[in-house]
């Protein structure tokens, strides 16, 4: 192999004993926004990636599996898609997956990092596809906690791409009593509150656990629900939480016609997928059925 | 951390520009059998890993998944399990499994190398955790290849543990018609054959989907199903191959039942996992769809 | 240690079997010249490393120690200092090192890479510090070999930092008979031609003998002298030749005088440096002793 | 390159920030003495190489370039040889070399870990080369510090190849003056002592500096000299001590009659390398004239 090509790692350090290591194709940006540092480089099995703080967020050849599982559960289980809330979503990505259901008239994204925001404009521009220039999308630049406190708007779907509450992140202070209530209270009747929820790996699905035992004191139906991303190295667990709507349990027929709706062709999710995303294996059921603290 | 657990790393190389590195707690064995290099290995998340020829095997933690998923939904659909045939499975885990079902009155096993074997015996007992000494298991060491010439005997389920048909692997010619005809020939009616059949990863689902057009030309059901196999860094496929029976389509009575059965305890496979398994993705089923070369 | 420091590195790899890696601290530059791959990094130890092609160029914490070394034994070696050539040397750390003697009154470097020559001004002005802008130096953009043959000149040094004559190598036909011709017609009386010679490791030392007994063909005395260049992981080589000066037999008073006529303080290089560089150890003095091809 | 021959890695960390790492082809032992993690492996560029507490020890390849560093000047510069001790040493080759010379009539060796000396006799017999049944051997197990205080001899040469005192090392409590006090007073008068001291790198000489800083408030002459080992990756310092000798100034004439005295052939040390030993550059000569704090 030519040695030139192969001088540049990208070395993602899972503890200190498991690393992956992706050869850097080229590094488009790395630097330090106000919050966080930041690298968009391309690698050869996942094209271009970007990194916060040493971690993948998401890449080129597999953030559709991400952000498809992300929203599309969510929005098919609910009536009324007018009104859509994200709470981060810095690439955009999660916006263009939202915003290619035409019932969905204003999509409101809020990400604290605005530098992030235009780093992906300008270099991931495929993760947000135009969705950025669509009119029904509002993005603004700011603290998502705050927003959350002012806003007196509802929504039927709220959508949080934050970051998991890991011991010393900086997303913490995000998951606790004060700001479920503040969902909560934006979330419309019949809505659905839908959220990233850490890792479902046998080594590593207790703070997904966590953070399930936490939102069934607060809502009647907290379904887990998981796809393996290749570039998180991972299986990804997402929580869908409501008072009305049992997310796992919806029709085929009501997925076939919601996934009709969708602008564009998609590339991970339709209803089989969705049978395969909410039924878990034994060892994540068990689990999650372990009583235990909650944030 | 301190320096010294860290000085050895088990590097797995999955393309020139993907590295997998596990630190080594641990070296139980590393040496030459006639047919492969072989390593026994402990790191912190995986536990015991066997390697061969620098590929992971299997590994402690989560070996359950892999020999779960290729034993339990063969056997699970067949209604005559008195015979089963294990092609390869050295380790003792695909013989594990097929023994917790008390209807499996003979297992039958040929892997070529019984070093591995005796390996597998001496540092990985965990895998086998007795089925060698159990009075139904008959293991032969020697080439399945001839041995699927010379027997007369059929099986409700031949179960196929070998290495997939990769372009440079001494298993490439374990896959082709003459050998597609002996195993047809040793299926007992109404019989499944289940194969692992390499990697289902958006980046390297070719191979699968070519022994998948190889064996619908020969099977009336085909099924593909797959698992993410955190050991392998990948999403694990199989195929379930059967003139009579649609492995993916079995009702979850009958799944209930079979593992009722089981003795012991499943750590992945039930009827939910099963629906998991066989809800394959949207990119997936289009390349199971696409036309091609067949071996 | 913070995760996100360490998630980027360099990869130096010196053979399949061993690499060196060092965690990135910056990337100011990484792209391709019209020659070769460039890149400008920081790491923790070595400060600004200049990459090409994958390979350690120099970096800011040990470069003196390489060219120190390279132009000083040469340049106290002869009496007429006031020409002096360079071969290659982008860094401008050559030039710099040369135009510290007030008595070199024109100093003229060609090289190939005019981007190299760009990149290093603006990213490695420690390098060069200020010596571009010397009113003594004579920065030609072109080919080395091109230039030897149309040059009138004659010069008491000629310093060559081109690339060693690797087998697969773009510099390889700069090491020829032909070139050996034009370097000689440009040496004036009582000259020196001194160049960085390949590695002097034992295990990596027999390139840099056959260039010795190339040159031996062609000089009177030719002298290998090295020193270890932590950034480069190895003893680096070099030959200095003379048809009237013996160079590694300079006499300390001489070294001396040299020294204190230098502009600026020095890092590495005085007469008890020059003892240390030219006293070789056994096992490379029997490697050049050897009897072998010459290119 | 085959996959194969490329699974397993020793990684050795200079620093969180520089790794170096070598495939390993073979592993000899890997496990805990009562001491010390000890492993032995083979590489390909190093051969076989020691490795203790994730530290390289020694190389099959390059410990002449060591051991004949360590012992031989000190060696040379002495006249009554009769009676030589070794702290340290459990590979054995310091005592092969010491024992090279027949006018050496004793030579004790103790080191603590009698694990590693047997390891040492049966993976690396290059290192001893026969030495521990060289009747003139006397090797102890025992903990060299109580073998000071305890013993009654004197010799000629103290040569001490302990772990140097890093903060946070077993050797620590080894350099102290009550310590000092039991080597000087076992030093027979025109003795020698000589140490392996640490690194002489540029990112790494302070605490050879303090050593040799140490050491001057006891020793009339005290002399750093060091030699590049490549597989340490470094620059590997020493010091020779003595009240009567200079060790830096050994005249070429004696060297080579004690060169010429040694049994076998030499692969490093000669009076020329004794030359290159003792000349050290400007940067470390810096070093060691600073003012500084001492153990």
């Amino acid at each position: 192999m030519p040695k030139t090509e192969q001088w540049q790692w990208y070395v993602e350090r899972f503890s200190p004993a498991e690393l992956h290591q992706h050869a850097i194709e080229e590094t488009y940006f790395a630097g330090r926004t106000a919050f966080q540092n930041v690298a968009v480089i391309r690698t050869a099995t996942f094209g271009k990636m970007l990194i916060i703080d040493g971690d993948t967020q998401s890449s080129q050849a597999d953030e559709r599996i991400y952000h498809e599982t992300l929203v599309h559960p969510a929005l098919a289980a609910i009536d009324d898609r007018s009104e859509v809330l994200i709470l981060g979503g810095g690439e955009g990505a999660t916006l263009r997956e939202a915003l290619r259901r035409p019932d969905v008239r204003r999509c409101t994204m809020v990400d604290i990092d605005g530098e992030v925001v235009a780093l992906s404009k300008r270099y991931l521009a495929e993760w947000s596809d135009g969705a950025f220039d669509d009119p029904r999308a509002s993005v603004i630049v700011g603290d998502a906690l705050a927003y959350l406190k002012e806003d007196r708007g509802t929504y039927g779907a709220i959508v949080s791409d934050l970051t998991e509450p890991l011991a010393d992140s900086p997303s913490n202070p995000l998951f606790c009593d004060a700001v479920f209530d503040d969902i909560k209270r934006r979330l419309a009747p019949g809505g659905v509150y839908v959220l990233q929820a850490s890792t479902a790996g046998f080594h590593n699905m207790e703070l997904h656990a966590k953070m399930a035992r936490t939102l069934r004191g607060r809502y009647r139906f907290v379904r887990s629900f998981y796809a393996h991303v290749p570039a998180f190295d991972n299986d990804w667990a997402f929580l869908a939480c409501s008072d009305t709507v049992d997310v796992a349990a919806l029709a085929s027929e009501r997925i076939d016609a919601y996934v009709a709706g969708l602008r564009g062709e998609s590339y991970f999710y339709d209803a089989e997928t969705h049978r395969r995303l909410f039924a878990l294996p034994i060892y994540l059921r068990r689990e999650l059925a372990k009583e235990g603290d909650v944030f």
